[in-house]
């Protein structure tokens, strides 16, 4: 294992009080437990919106926090959910008075410690919503799962419901927006290499040089099947077909395309994946209106990508097109 | 070798196709020759910017075409220069009477076809400048390159031009700011692993499991030795400190430090990188004033990063806050 870091169980801490370091004007990184929140603290009146998970996921989500997006994210050990004890205090700092949104991924230690920690929250009188992130076409039930994986479309309910918060929408309106993004939001990946937890030192799973992973998750939970690898435009098809059908995209939907990096991925193979995707879509009526290209939900090194298809309405696309400056989403 | 591509000979047609597709808003992609310019085309009287070099190194640079920045981008294939019949069409293209200003990483093939693709745009009635990139303190001459290479750095120089060209600076005036940058501006990288050039299908350099390369080039060119393997506080001080020394960085300097990924390595691994680099500036008494992490001129899929420092002043600080807004690049 050939890593910049220093002690595989150091590696979270030294790596967020970087980002700290590096993003001071728009974060502030709590150390003991560890999160962090925006700097200058929850606006008043606003919804605070929380999200976290295990790290390695970068940016995601401590990426995200800041105007229009998340007002605190909680970063778990590598690959592994943060703990209520965490969870709790970063829900305080993101309350304004209108009470918190968590936005969840599927994974069962982190619905259970959001849960935990909403009820600590609701005992200092703090109310608190749940929208939990299911957007993986590939299987029903995983490792760590019940029912589907959340995944990259995490990025899209993180923006979307962060711009109704920003707007002043109240804490039930914030969460409907949030369960409309991840009801039309849908993700497919695939992994052309595995990656290695720090603590771990071996990779978490093996492939061999000729096959590939259809239908990865983010912590290399098995896909859908292992097959020889293809050229790009057959690997696109089969991560974007299961998309569109599982959403039923038609002939006059708007549609925003992401396809996210793994992590040890080139931009440039991420464009040539965009290109065949969106051709695709193309082909079914489809009109993509809006656009993402990068490493957004990353699975630290591994090499691969996802496609994520959210339908778009009139004010899912004003919410997206809202401004956000976070570390890693600014416009 | 299991890349995300159809054909390596198409690799960078169809990337920058999907490019041109993702950011319509921002760019026109032209075809045979091959180059990106502004959505709109060159703004008149305006000094236009142009850059270029081998693909393989993206966001760089046609991630850097748009408001504040570039005017034109000339991807080359893989890890080879283009040729003066892409980077001609690109000047005239960029060109808003006001002159143009390439700006070229210190490779022996990049000199000589934008040298040459300058006379032929000359011809034309257009004023050339150029400013040639070299701040990488890792070797003097290299495998092709006579002097020292020009890697990360290039944002710099990029963002600080394309600003004093926004702001209505004349051809002289934004070629010095551009040399200015350059003259202050140092880097120097490491390698965990090699990558892998489409057409050739095999690693461009060989590195055992137990080591890594100090001072690496963006190509894979030789560093200045192999190391075994260290952890990352060690490996950031071997390639923070030369960067330092060679520019005499000291106590009351204010710096913007820029922590590269070369492609394959995760943002939390940047961040660890990036905590000890501005610790061993601020241990100089040094400022660090301004921050940039994340990969910008990458090599495919290497692990590894890079420690960039330009030492700034105010003018050079006020034209790198100033609004950017391209597809790898905005504030």
């Amino acid at each position: 294992m050939k890593k910049l870091i220093n002690d595989p169980s150091r590696v979270v801490d030294e790596s967020v009080e970087g980002f700290g370091l590096a993003h001071a004007d728009l974060v502030a990184v709590h150390t003991d437990p560890i999160f962090v929140s925006r700097a200058g603290g929850a606006r008043q009146g606003k919804v605070g919106l929380v999200s976290g998970g295990g790290s390695g996921h970068e940016p995601l989500h401590a990426g995200f926090v800041g105007l229009g997006m998340l007002d605190a994210a909680v970063p778990g050990a590598m690959f592994t959910s943060p703990t209520p004890d965490a969870i709790a205090p970063a829900t305080v700092a993101a309350n304004g008075g209108a009470g918190v949104l968590h936005i969840v991924k599927n994974y069962t230690g982190d619905v259970l410690n959001f849960e935990t920690a909403a009820e600590l929250a609701d005992a200092d009188g703090i109310e608190v919503r749940s929208v939990i992130v299911n957007d993986d076409v590939a299987v029903e039930d995983s490792l760590y799962t019940a029912g589907r994986r959340g995944v990259a479309g995490t990025v899209a309910v993180e923006k979307i419901a962060g711009a109704a918060a920003e707007r002043g929408d109240d804490l039930a309106a914030v969460t409907a927006i949030a369960e409309r993004v991840n009801a039309n939001v849908r993700s497919m990946g695939v992994a052309l290499s595995a990656c290695t937890v720090p603590h771990a030192g071996v990779p978490s799973f093996e492939l061999t040089e000729a096959e590939i992973e259809i239908g990865i998750g983010i912590h290399g939970e098995p896909g859908r099947r292992r097959i020889p690898m293809a050229p790009a435009d057959e690997i696109t098809e089969m991560l974007t077909t299961p998309v569109i059908e599982d959403l039923g995209i038609g002939g006059s939907d708007q549609v925003l395309l992401l396809v996210n990096g793994m992590g040890g991925t080139p931009l440039s193979e991420l464009y040539v994946v965009y290109r065949t995707a969106r051709r695709i879509l193309e082909g079914r009526g489809a009109t993509v209106a809006r656009s993402l290209v990068g490493n957004y939900v990353t699975s630290l090194e591994m090499q691969g990508c996802s496609v994520t298809v959210l339908r778009l309405d009139d004010e899912l696309t004003t919410l997206w097109d809202a401004p956000v400056h976070t570390a890693a989403l600014r416009w």
